[in-house]
């Protein structure tokens, strides 16, 4: 069975190379799907430079459209947000952020003020990062900014947009490898993304381990973080395995990833497709802050892709329950 | 294991009705490009009855464009061609059948022939089913009475056909369960098929043998076929159970196919997606002979789809090969 899972992955690689196809402009309907029925990514460099977003979302205008709205934002001791988190007792758990409300500006504000401090000299890093339709809600008066949909994707999957997101933050945050249920174009605005990706058969690579689920709460009289676990909640699956670190927290079949690396700057487009594993970290832009915009789109469960996984999934925790049996004869054939 | 492949093939079938979807019109290269992605059949009916062929293909016209070409016949003693032999000692072989050339008249005379004789009056059955691209060589005459290409498929696909066939016989002649390399687009002519189609998922359910290879021969006096097993060849991996006798030559999982069946008639149009398991039988058109045309597309074996496939089947295979081990404790966790 382990040769089974190793073949599958090298299968896999000697099918596709470990690269990100750069495309020169947006694809055709048509084009799109072809990458869709093969589940790969693509960049498209300086597709959106044309947007009303991309040219002129500084912190002016922003302050300008948003400054007095409240929006939610994220804290968290470290810039991991939805990451796992080593706790005292050296256990592993799954900690989501602390969630705070404030005015668009104040926090604008205190990402640049941040920025350009050194990085020991603040402690907590804020993300907007609310993966919740937010630019079609709280950011709705940026919405003009940017297209409806993607007319390629619109038009090659039948459907709008399910949620467009906005993330804004500093390079202090980190979105830690996971993995999502949705085609997605992901268009950078300000600053830079670093993607870093592996694709839906590299599952047994990422060590998924059931985790105990926490969050992140304010202390009382500082503003130390600390972690209160919820016992109640049923442990969720999660990606333990960091390709930055890949030598902690293996499984045997993490020497066979092959990441794929890109960085997004400003008006660069990403297709990341739906069940990839992506990690993403990112750099401010001239103005301190770093800012994108992304579509989310439903993807299809039937035909074979999603069982497939599905079934990979079964056979790498179905392999990790096995008994620890004596060597025997096989009598079995071919 | 067990539970995860039973887990794979009902999966699937919770996400995909076990029909074959009947498309008003011929999809446009997007549409079908969606179908390719999903790898799921359809029919479109009556889509090529506007075609020369569809519209003049009878005895008469036939025997006048091809009457005195030499053509690749094969013949078998029961129409099956391919087929899974059971032999004297009870084992099985995957026979191919014997081949011949004769005029095009001559062979199409015969099949009319025995078309309106009893099943039991004649012995041997004849069908020209060279997968070689023979419209395009051997039928080159034909040629001219059918697209060059199908312009959904060439468009969607970025290649032309691989290679056209065409198929011509009777209603004796059975293609036996297997599956191929190719989008498949297929067109009746004349007469009906009928196709049983099994998705690429129901691989455990069909029973894949290694199998010696042989050969119908004829005898030396008689016109009886006799088998000549080829000692030297591989065996080669042969699906031996058949969705018309569901209860015979099982493994733990035919039990949970559902065959989608379908029939095309004269003008009609499948798309049969690549690595779907495919039995064909027929019946013949009111000149008492069946005929039909098809292109295969070369399939994309980048993306996740082919090396899916594999892990499939080498988990199968891998489960075969298991020892019977003693009931233990497991030691894993989940
Ligand atoms: O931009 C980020 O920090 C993460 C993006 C992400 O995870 C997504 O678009 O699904
Ligand atoms: O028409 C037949 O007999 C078989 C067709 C077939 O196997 C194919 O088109 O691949």
């Amino acid at each position: 069975m382990e040769d089974s899972i190793a073949n599958l992955i090298s299968t896999y690689h000697e099918l596709n190379a470990a690269v990100v196809d750069e495309l020169d402009e947006e694809p055709t309907p048509l084009e799109f799907m072809r990458y869709v029925a093969k589940n790969r990514p693509f960049v498209v460099r300086r597709a959106a430079e044309y947007w009303k977003a991309v040219q002129s979302w500084d912190a002016g205008y922003l302050n300008r459209m948003m400054g007095d709205e409240a929006v939610k934002v994220v804290v968290t001791p470290h810039g991991n947000a939805d990451a796992v988190v080593k706790q005292e007792d050296g256990l592993l758990a799954f900690i989501e952020p602390h969630e705070t409300f404030e005015p668009f500006g104040r926090f604008l504000a205190d990402i640049q003020k941040r920025s350009k401090m050194g990085e020991r000299e603040y402690r907590n890093v804020k993300y907007a990062q609310t993966q919740n339709d937010n630019l079609r809600n709280e950011y709705e008066s940026l919405y003009a900014d940017v297209p409806k949909n993607i007319p390629f994707a619109r038009i090659a999957l039948d459907e709008g947009a399910d949620a467009i997101n906005l993330w804004l933050g500093d390079d202090r945050s980190v979105t830690a490898l996971h993995k999502d249920n949705y085609e997605n174009i992901y268009v950078q605005v300000r600053g830079q993304k670093h993607f870093v990706l592996l694709p839906p058969v590299e599952m047994p690579c990422v060590n998924e381990q059931p985790l105990p689920k926490g969050r992140y709460v304010p202390s009382e009289h500082t503003d130390t973080l600390g972690i209160q676990l919820d016992t109640e909640a049923e442990p969720v699956p999660v990606a333990v395995w960091d390709p930055d670190t890949p030598d902690k927290l293996t499984t045997p079949y993490s020497h066979l990833a092959k990441p794929l690396r890109v960085t997004l700057r400003e008006g660069d487009m990403l297709y990341l497709p739906s069940l990839w594993y992506h990690k993403v970290s990112q750099s401010v832009g001239e103005e301190g802050f770093v800012c994108a915009v992304n579509y989310w789109y439903d993807m299809d469960f039937s035909g074979h892709f999603w069982a497939s996984n599905n079934f990979v999934r079964d056979v790498v925790n179905g392999e990790k329950m096995k008994p620890a049996y004596p060597e025997l004869e096989t009598d079995g054939q071919t």
